[in-house]
């Protein structure tokens, strides 16, 4: 990926960040190059997400899924981290894949009843993924469709994949049904997942091109240097922090493609649990265009200036024409091809928070396609990265939800917990119709 | 709908409202509630929004869409206010139609194609929906789905309903082809509609209840009042109003249902594009429970102290229990159900978030369904403009975002237009890999 900063400079927007500001950053951004780099070659907790690229093995993972080669379907069970990579990854190129890729990433019971009675399941792989082995969601969830297939007359065992910690419920479940099963990755946190197992699974299932994925991300990760000024993911992630530090709290992750919708939803999660601690971090909105400048850019352009705009934009695409009319006020229309309207659509909504002294920063792909897809990943992840250093917070960690999980478990009765009993002292003001 | 603000009340909360502060504001909200009354009853710009669930005749919807009364499939082709509304419906209320709804807002090109590919458009229903009848987008995609149905020797023309104004490009065409159609409500804005046939006629081909999704929203409207501690569409606007002007400049829209999902991203459209001007505006931020406890619930309870949360929870919904299994550790799983777990989760997020501190407001449904949906998108709205009187600003425009599509016009070469010259002199600091 290429990234243009050019519209976060004072010069343009306000807030923006000055050329000579950036210049002060680049020291930091040399300090933590530094710490980055100690902390790959050293396999540190965290850092080690950004060693996927040469540590993930893709025959590994296409042997262990080859017993459901022939699914129409894939029913990936897991949340959070755990699903997201996986689906930003397959949801980009569904286009290209005959297998329908769906994300049971909710406990919402009718609409897990809808998926499971609408997909053919003796033609369904079943993809399930947690970190821990315990995750209360995943495993409800996997109980259920495991339930589902048996109901069916479906061997489940024949048909699922695993992937998980070295022990814990779902490794036991695993080992005791011999199920094919893959490792998370050592220290790596799950939203940083998406180059491994976690992540390529999907893909592999899919038929997408691993070697690509890791090949794209390889690359961005050589672009790693000790300048902002010469790596595009430092640009990014020091812009962000900039930005933040000037009144941007907001950050809209605005992709020009359909395809990556589901991206903006993983950047969402890595963005926020990663840097949102200590009464710190941007707030990621996940927004899509053309779509939501008909919704947000109202917004954006004329409402706080506590906004950056991080645009995604691939340089190439199918196209497709617009046929010609015979309606006068809209032969200008059929001049042109869809493709050439959304670039337009673009430059204009680019144009017009540039020309509001809004900020925004465009983030450049050749097209959507496995190269850029793994090279997109890698560099948000090592921005992220790079920007929890300059924000002095740890980036792996999640200490927050922690609470709420205990309360979770007390309330349905697994044991005692604390949390569980604040949740009936809630104070109540109802206004009822 | 009834709303619980207890969660915001500053004795529990920071940023909160104090109960002094909201009695306060309490005078402001009955003299906003004069305004919006006389507004109504003048049938005002904006205001007539209000009047719908009265104005709305679903005997003349279903009459037009009885053509097309055979679809397996509904094509809308509309964006922004022209889809959002009729996607909440129908994606809300999808369990319950055997019609597959396919919203058509945005011009990506291989989405197009990956769309038009796959349905059957000989049994595909064509509703197209643009009040000024000139939305590029819209138009441009209708050109293209109509020649796709050509193309397929599909005649078109007996399966399009046209909404749009009294004149314009859209009318015209469906004048000259003697099209179903109907008419956009006066003095309403895109965003409010959908409670009017731009919203409707999705459902109604779907087969959902028409009398239902108005009946609950002049329940709504009956319960407007003079006080916000009389009726929860006030008491929401004003708590959210309040709020922001305390220091919680995003309001995370986070329902417990996944069917709605795009609720939340009407509400953000609603919420960003009428009260999002003069430098003023909450930031909508689209979330949904439970998926995000593990995506953005480390930074809502441990970020920057500057968000509302405002979940909707349907007290009841259709369950699906959890089977017992044979790993120990899981046990307490299989005692419940996933309709138990969900709003196990619920309560304990919202907990977790009033022990840190952090103000939350919920909004209860007795369930998905029409009389609750429209109820709800009844509500939302009526707070919104409560909200726009509270602010002092307009709520019924939305003028920054002419800028852009003169910029796209004139990138089109539809004419000149000085905003598309400017497109060109942008500031540029790239950074290449």
């Amino acid at each position: 990926m290429n990234v243009d900063i050019g519209n976060a400079l004072a010069s343009v927007a306000s807030p923006g960040v000055s050329r000579d500001s950036l210049e002060r950053l680049d020291e930091r951004v040399a300090d933590a190059h530094e710490r980055i780099e100690a902390g790959r070659a050293n396999d540190e907790h965290g850092y080690a997400a950004l060693n996927l690229p040469e540590r993930t093995d893709p025959d590994e993972i296409r042997e262990t899924v080859a017993p459901v080669a022939d699914a129409d379907a894939l029913l990936t069970v897991g949340i959070g981290g755990s699903a997201l990579g996986a689906a930003t990854i397959t949801n980009a190129l569904a286009a290209e894949s005959d297998v329908e890729a769906v994300y049971l990433d909710n406990v919402d019971p009718a609409w897990i009843s809808t998926q499971l009675g609408r997909l053919p399941l003796e033609r369904t792989a079943i993809n399930v993924v947690s970190r821990s082995g315990t995750t209360a969601e995943t495993l409800a969830n996997f109980l259920v469709v495991r339930d589902a297939f048996e109901r069916a007359g479906v061997d489940w065992t024949e048909r699922t994949i695993v992937t998980t910690g070295e022990s814990g419920p779902l490794r036991d479940l695993s080992d005791r049904r011999d199920l094919p099963s893959l490792r998370v990755p050592d220290g790596v946190p799950g939203r940083f997942s998406a180059l491994s197992a976690v992540g390529m699974v999907a893909a592999a299932v899919c038929g997408h091109d691993l070697e690509a994925l890791l090949s794209g991300a390889a690359a961005e990760a050589d672009s790693l240097a000790g300048s902002l000024f010469e790596c595009p993911a430092y640009a990014y992630g020091t812009t962000a922090y900039a930005l933040d530090a000037r009144g941007a709290g907001t950050n809209a992750m605005m992709p020009y493609a359909e395809s990556l919708d589901t991206y903006a939803e993983w950047f969402a999660q890595l963005w926020a649990e990663s840097l949102g601690k200590d009464g710190l971090g941007q707030t990621p909105v996940r927004a899509l265009g053309a779509t939501d400048q008909h919704s947000q850019i109202q917004l954006y352009r004329a409402g706080p200036r506590d906004k950056l705009v991080s645009f995604v934009v691939p340089d190439e695409r199918d196209d497709r024409s617009i046929p010609a009319t015979d309606v006068d006020d809209l032969a200008y229309l059929g001049e042109a091809t869809l493709g050439e309207l959304l670039s337009a659509e673009f430059e204009a909504t680019e144009a017009s928070l540039a020309a509001a002294g809004r900020p925004n920063v465009r983030i450049e792909l050749e097209r959507v396609d496995e190269y850029e897809l793994g090279g997109l990943l890698y560099g948000m992840e090592a921005a992220c990265v790079l920007a929890g250093e300059l924000y002095d917070v740890n980036p792996f960690n999640q200490p927050a939800v922690e609470w709420a999980k205990r309360a979770t478990r007390g309330l349905l009765g697994e044991g005692t917990f604390e949390e569980a009993e604040s949740v009936t002292e809630k104070t109540e003001l109802r206004v009822e119709r």
